[in-house]
């Protein structure tokens, strides 16, 4: 049977990631890995989620394994709303969308978005699992630099314009501005407060992204952009701060959007696992998470101190790199000789492996620059890593 | 901000299901339902899985905890791989992925094969969600008659042929052949063996729904269509035989197929969640598998039986109705005069519900059936629940 002929535009638009061969080559034992993005085992919350599990079968066994709302569990999302109000969303409980994980919240939005061809403006480098969504979904995908103080909201004014004069007005913008994967910079004050502004003079839906923005190491705490305008779509995560195995994120949106992508949602998957979101109802009700996420931080400081300490130690002259106040990842650059993709077979001799920067564009950017996650390898080996990457770095010169 | 005017044509398909309304209204204290298709909660193994569950958080935390592959976590596939091999159905673990839900498997075959327009044939009454898929991935859906034994081949042959005659041969096949959702009816041997060589004939995808091939209360096991022929794409789950607030489904595919399910799950949600597999894995590993489907079996056996006694004693004659040999479901229908989707705010007043036959159609069909659940009600609500349901229809009359 020729099953190929059937296939769907949808899917003719995916393809491989090139970035998952890359990182299965480098679970090779031996090589160290700053390309995968997982959090550290050892800031799971193991103990406590035994005991909570013990809890949910002794009190509540048939809620978490029955069929449950395709929203989501009324408690949860109360409890999300009253711990995101601390960070100066306000939002109810009837605001509030449970996903299975980031990932499908981002493909709910392309699918109650967008259309083959549709503009999307987002900064680069940023989130590879966004870039796939927009692209399965046909986006015309329009990239706006980001520098260390998040995307240039000057050049994004420019490029909406450029867009509406060319009688193709975007759509959305996609934000990732607090310690974005893979830069790990944040956006400033007043950035946010333009590009939530430049989203309303546009007519533009604006979606944040906001994995990270718990997990901060130091420096003042910035609004989110949702805190800024009720308009903003705001998607996060528990997969950073509580375990991403059980694949638990929320959206908080208005009301019109959150309707859709609750009707999208009925028909992707009917609902959102219960037990998962009984055990996150729980370690937020009962107090774990605040008391846990500092654990986390101070893991992660501590990894981005010894990552940056072992870059200045070995890197050579001519690489620059950004200094994350949070979040998982670094972005190093490299002299403009060396092609960070062209690099990697040196660098898996060496017996150490990142993910080269084009992953993160849409425009063939990125090619002296790589992603370096801290959060999961060990302090012993970030340092013997980074020494291995500064040697191999050193061999291209 | 003018949101409306950014949706898609994706999300402007999807309507609102009016049974979840009605679902809702039937929660009202005092009203039996026959609405819902939920699995009995004295169903759910929880004693088991409680210790499971220990065990889990006790030897594998941190895999539970942590992302997982895409496809799925490798001894859960290999050990469905073992099962379903006792149903006839030849596969190793690299032929299977794991889904959230089978809902999950319907979206990510609508991804993979359907273009809007593209033609999908489907035996009429079926199950809602499937209709729900297709019609958002703006399907042509062309119904084809089901009856006691299955769906008529013969007229999906026609049906066949004149759409190649038309000039736009059709795609997709999707069949529930055991004990489908609503009907309750399964495929005789003989269609089973024809429609797996129609779909080759005309080079059809020929998916197969099995949510309740394994609840089967009596008469000889007939082998699933993928028993047949490899091309078939299976589709089955837990939902129905472990919990269905885990969300966890299984396909089973052509390497071919499964390898563009997997690309679509990629963007989807990355992966399904790790904390429910580990606890399908030793549910079934464990043997609790084979020892738990017979006491569901019984207890789902006796309330059909219940519920065939009921509508003998209080349906008017001029009623007729499927009498299932598994499943959860059956197929009412009354007298032409009475149109099940007028009727239901009489049935409401007289404290009963039960989902209109219209809502399993494409094509106005069903208006004088109704779906019944037998799973969920107690057994004294079932008999109740149809004596107050034979008064509301003599009321009609």
């Amino acid at each position: 049977m020729d099953v190929a002929r059937h296939y769907s535009e949808n899917i003719k638009r995916m393809k491989s990631s090139e970035i998952r061969e890359l990182l299965a080559v480098s679970q090779k034992p031996g090589v160290i890995s700053f390309g995968g993005g997982l959090p550290n085992p050892q800031a799971f919350p193991v103990h406590h989620i035994r005991t909570i599990l013990e809890d949910v079968m002794e009190e509540e066994p048939h809620l978490a394994f029955q069929y449950g709302t395709t929203k989501g569990r009324q408690h949860l999302r109360q409890a999300i709303a009253d711990m995101v109000a601390k960070e100066g969303i306000r939002a109810t409980a009837e605001d509030i969308l449970i996903t299975v994980g980031s990932q499908q919240a981002l493909d709910l939005i392309g699918r109650v978005f967008i259309n083959p061809g549709d503009t999307v403006f987002l900064g680069l480098p940023t989130y590879l699992g966004g870039i796939n969504v927009f692209r399965a979904y046909g986006a015309n995908m329009v990239g706006v630099p980001v520098d260390d103080d998040g995307m240039d909201v000057d050049l994004l004014e420019e490029k909406i314009v450029a867009a509406e004069e060319q009688g193709k007005p975007g759509k959305l913008i996609y934000s990732v501005p607090t310690f974005q994967n893979p830069a790990g910079v944040e956006m400033s004050p007043e950035r946010r407060r333009r590009i939530v502004e430049l989203a309303e003079e546009h007519n533009l839906v604006l979606l944040e992204d906001d994995p990270y923005g718990k997990l901060r190491f130091e420096g003042e705490t910035l609004k989110p952009l949702k805190a800024h305008a009720e308009h903003v779509v705001y998607m996060a995560t528990f997969s950073k701060v509580l375990a991403p195995g059980f694949r638990l994120a929320y959206v908080i949106a208005p009301d019109a959007v959150l309707k859709k992508m609750e009707l999208a949602k009925q028909t992707v998957d009917l609902c959102t696992p219960m037990l998962t979101q009984s055990v996150a109802l729980r370690f937020i009700s009962e107090g774990h998470m605040e008391q846990h996420i500092p654990f986390i931080i101070d893991m992660y400081r501590r990894k981005r101190s010894i990552m940056l300490e072992a870059l200045e130690e070995y890197f050579p002259p001519g690489c620059t790199w950004t200094c994350p106040r949070g979040g998982m990842f670094l972005w190093a650059t490299l002299p403009d000789s060396i092609d960070t993709r062209d690099m990697f077979p040196a660098a898996l001799e060496e017996k150490v492996a990142y993910v080269h920067g084009r992953a993160f564009y849409v425009n063939g950017g990125g090619q002296h620059s790589m992603r370096l996650n801290f959060s999961f390898p060990s302090d012993e080996d970030i340092t013997e890593g980074i020494e291995r990457l500064g040697r191999t770095i050193k061999k291209q010169l």
